[in-house]
């Protein structure tokens, strides 16, 4: 572990939304905002139920409010909020926040539609507030080591990319039981947005592509429905894509696929060799070069390239996980934050973690997949 | 090793058709021929250079013959003929042989045109010869337990599926250095038909998928093209499927993947759980059911079903190979020849192989392709 | 992630003794204490260097003090102290905080020597303090999930076992050049212990066995010594074992084999089938019954018993790693001492965290290994 | 598939020894006589059973004869005979065939006892016949690989060696039930000899671990026995090693460990980096060079050093398996013959197989295992 001391100043007060009883997520958010010590939390929404935010607040042993707004008005003044909600509650808690001259930290996807997405970009940029949107994977340091050599020129010129993101969660008929909570607003397009599967998971497919490739997707052909049957939401995706300089590609995303444990599967191929990165192995990452022998890159071993290198947290061999993934954006949106606070330039290197532009780009793809399967597969622009 | 003695009579004279000096497939068609002794090499057009085809025989130690047609008319009369030449020489020959009542087998592509295809099925079922296309992979034990478990209703209604093929060969700029032989005739469409890609492993991958899941392509969404820039031929193609039953799926194959070393992933998934099948583990497949742990299976291990147990050679834990597959469709094919020639009924547990159908298949779908490609990507319907 | 709030009262306050600057472990252990918020750091002799101590302490903002022995007697009183030192160090600052009624987390190995720790170890049972030796390999939740399984009974009887614990870091004749501090203490056996690869990993390996098995080395026979050129420390270690029940086993442990990235590989043979865990694959365990298909587990996936299933932190298919590890035995050691504080019982799920008795096992081991060595590789008893 | 036509002259006419029905490895070893076309079967004594042996042979179309010498006065006269017996049947079988002047394939182990082997080896010199011992393995082109890059000094100086066998055959009570006739001469040690782990699997990994390090191994303590209770004859082996050049190394078999699918792991471990190879993978071989990323060579791939890439037989991605391993040996031990027959040198790189010196190397190593279990697991020397 390294541990990044608060050189800049004191410990950035956080402010929570979301993430309370029963959520995966909101104890993930909260352990990574602490692990390097840069933030302390000290007040929550935590629920829209007012008693069980109220409850769930006084556990953490923090302040609890009634709303989003006076929380941020609340004293001593929160440097930034942590957002962690369903989806259709993202855009009102990060506007009111960036309104409130406060920095955002927001689960994906950004918003649950294109235009709002953009507003919230907008407004960050408008305001100068540091905006951090939590595609945690692509702070694996592998993901990062994939990159920057990518960036770095060592598989040449790009050819194809190929991408793959399976769950098995909406593989039986949920819709015929008993609903969960989490259940009940996934199903409902209105809370979730407009396709079930490209919120959830699409949109990493997606943010991870651009990241990795370094470029956008220009255009794509769209197959996206469901795959059980009588289905109302999205549970499967399926793309052609063209990214930038004519780069061909696949994206496949599905949360019904009895079996498959969040199966993500990545591979960019160059005219010199190609690189494959699957969750399974997270700490490692394939570099097949051409006319050589497949190598193995292990997190924190041989051949690291410093934006991943920063990101290693104990040596080659021990396992690194999810945590740690959340804890690096976290980390360096606190980077970014305190230099704001301080009026000096942020450290450059971290500055590589996904913000609203991400948002906007993934809402895009969104948009842009939805539009070509109302066309019948066409291939569609993505907006850029 | 099984060995299946010739009990329905002497073995069978093979009369062979390429696979001359340089060929990759030639020696594996007359190891897997020879494995099981159930075929004897007697005659031979190895090469369409007079020469070199008398040369290759007199070192085989067989007769030469200058034409299919003269060896089909060569004393002692040929029981059947094995073609492994470039693709456009398949038609004439398997044609001619069945004209003169022999039986068949060749490699894949069946043919260069749909029609082509088509005239051979139905001139062979005219004759009732037995006619084997070496998809070799469908004739892998591990493939058989898969196609044998989605057919014993394990995974339960399926609901999608995945194949991928994918070789490096072509991701150089290949065509800008002096031509093998090879290369001269895969890069003319003339010879290798109108799809380099999917002559060559596309025809492989929709015959795996349908193989083992049992189901037909119906439509599909083709993005068919080369991704090395100025390339003439295919090199890449992605498809959006629906199968038999509203069933989607993608199928992506592609020549020019820098790295890539002959990687085939196939993956089937019900509504129970899913199988996964890689043929860098060719000898072991994965089968995740819902809710409880994942298996492996390994050839020859516990859990194996007749149709994949009777193909297992050798015990479990020690590797069976390409060359193996290639001898199971040999051995199987000599079954059904022998059976014709002594008018009984073959056993129906070696009546598995591809036949001309599958050829026929497999050319409805490069059209279909083709047509989808033209269309701007289309769905298109696949002829039945 | 599950957050343990603190329930039974207030967090803990820990004094930290060792992980100054340079420490690998030091930043592992601080993180692993605050991530479930049992504990707080509020007081440390970091490192034996005064001046660095105290600057190590301010960067952490936590009290400074020149001794343990100081710190054990400072204002507000500590709960427990937490010890990362080099090994020589061990013994006197666990001792000092068991006479001042504190409770002890401390690195392995727990001394240098089998008396001592069994000194330590009589201490802490006198004095009825909580005594968690940090083998956090032993809290990951597969080889909790291991051990339960063999407690359960699926394997059936016993029959053999392997473990083995490779590493590189001392591959290189690190000898002839500059030594760094960490360096310099390790190959000093006064500060290392008599066995330097026994105590950095042999320590490990015996406890894993010991702890998956759950049964002790009742007998072994060492080869002990360096397979680096004129080296004085050991590098490596190979021993045949006897374990309680007349089960055969084999432990191997080497710090010189170039190339291995901290490998442990851990197999457990019962008349059913067995059991395998390797490090790279740390979130998985391989169970191969007898006569069905090898499954492998996946941590918090189908299958998991209760003792590995509530160590889970996030749902399956999102890797977890070491930080988790060293966490789960804080938070398990937290619990323990809590209930001390109150008088109440621990909850008993919670008290599967290795303790100076396995530190005691350990020392034990390495007395017998060293003995046998002496002893031409001697059968040796393993004192109980 | 390469395939040798007999340059040297006419194909050699061989005479089986065993192997009839029932048998595992006669099978295999017909396959692999006939694969490369310079075999060809032409007698055999296939069972003790001379009926049962008739009837094999005519099954086989093959001459056959009551005794081995009667088959090696047969005419036209054999150029070499395969042994594929119960054990204790070698010895006779070989000398016989040796004193008649023909060469002899023979499965492992050579002999029962020391004494025979050497005798065999002393009358094979004498007679200047090629004698071929069908340790397949190690005519695996990754284990040729493996071995070359060690003899390269890619390695550098070797530090240790590891080898493990682990096979499941034995782990339940097979002694309990009613005997299959296999099971009955194995476990007669009479017949199988007297250590039946170790004729078995023991003698293959002697000579993997010896034919890739290229040292012999000068001194063992072991550890030999059951692990299964109440069991006569040894189904566990583990050792400590030392090579020649003071290389430690552990060595570890067992037929008797459930679910443990013909497991064989091989590592060597140099100075700058180690190799390892699995019979699960046998396709590939993995190298971790120190400092740099791991690398995996495929069979046919990049980086293939001649003695390994003369036995790939097709291209890099296709799999081979067993049977090509054992045709490699066979395909060798015909070109040593058929030169001898010639009177010509045969070539070099074919004459890497095991011989009957290997023989005796693995007899002597099952004596010094014995004979170190005697004494109690003391430190032996193995005869050179």
């Amino acid at each position: 572990m390294t541990e990044a001391f608060p050189q800049l100043g004191r410990r950035l007060r956080l402010g929570l939304v979301g993430g309370g009883p029963g959520s995966f997520i909101g104890p993930v958010h909260r352990a990574a905002a602490l692990l390097d010590r840069r933030f302390e939390l000290v007040a929550g929404v935590l629920s829209s139920d007012a008693e069980k935010s109220r409850a769930a607040a006084a556990a953490l042993g923090i302040a609890s409010y009634p709303s989003v707004a006076a929380m941020c008005a609340g004293e001593p003044q929160l440097d930034a909020i942590a957002v962690m909600t369903p989806n259709h509650y993202h855009f009102d808690a990060c506007r009111t926040a960036l309104q409130a001259g406060l920095h955002v930290v927001c689960d994906k996807p950004l918003t649950n539609s294109l235009e709002e997405a953009r507003a919230l970009a907008a407004l960050g940029a408008v305001r100068s507030r540091v905006f951090c949107l939590t595609h945690a994977y692509s702070a694996y340091p592998m993901i990062r080591q994939a990159r920057a050599m990518v960036a770095a020129g060592t598989l040449g010129e790009l050819r194809a990319v190929q991408v793959e993101y399976l769950q098995a969660g909406m593989s039986q008929r949920v819709e015929d039981g008993p609903l969960t909570a989490k259940l009940r607003w996934k199903l409902d397009t209105a809370q979730s947005g407009p396709s079930l599967v490209l919120g959830d998971i699409g949109t990493h497919a997606d943010q991870l592509l651009r990241f990795v490739s370094g470029r956008r997707i220009e255009r794509l052909s769209a197959d996206l429905g469901a795959v059980v049957p009588g289905r109302k939401v999205h549970d499967w995706g399926a793309f052609l894509l063209r990214m930038e300089g004519d780069v061909r590609g696949t994206l496949t995303v599905s949360q019904a696929l009895a079996g498959a444990e969040n199966v993500i599967v990545l591979r960019v191929f160059g005219e010199r060799g190609h690189l494959e990165w699957t969750h399974a192995r997270s700490n490692f990452l394939t570099f097949a070069p051409h006319g050589e022998p497949v190598r193995t890159l292990s997190r924190g071993g041989p051949g690291m390239l410093p934006p991943a290198a920063r990101l290693v947290r104990i040596p080659a061999g021990h396992p690194e996980g999810l945590l740690e993934g959340f804890a690096n954006l976290y980390r360096d949106a606190a980077e970014a934050m305190a230099a704001a606070a301080l009026g000096v330039p942020a450290d450059p290197a971290a500055l590589d973690f996904p913000t609203a532009a991400d948002g906007v780009a993934g809402l895009a793809f969104m948009a842009a997949a939805i539009a070509s399967q109302v066309a019948g597969g066409a291939w569609t622009e993505v907006q850029p």
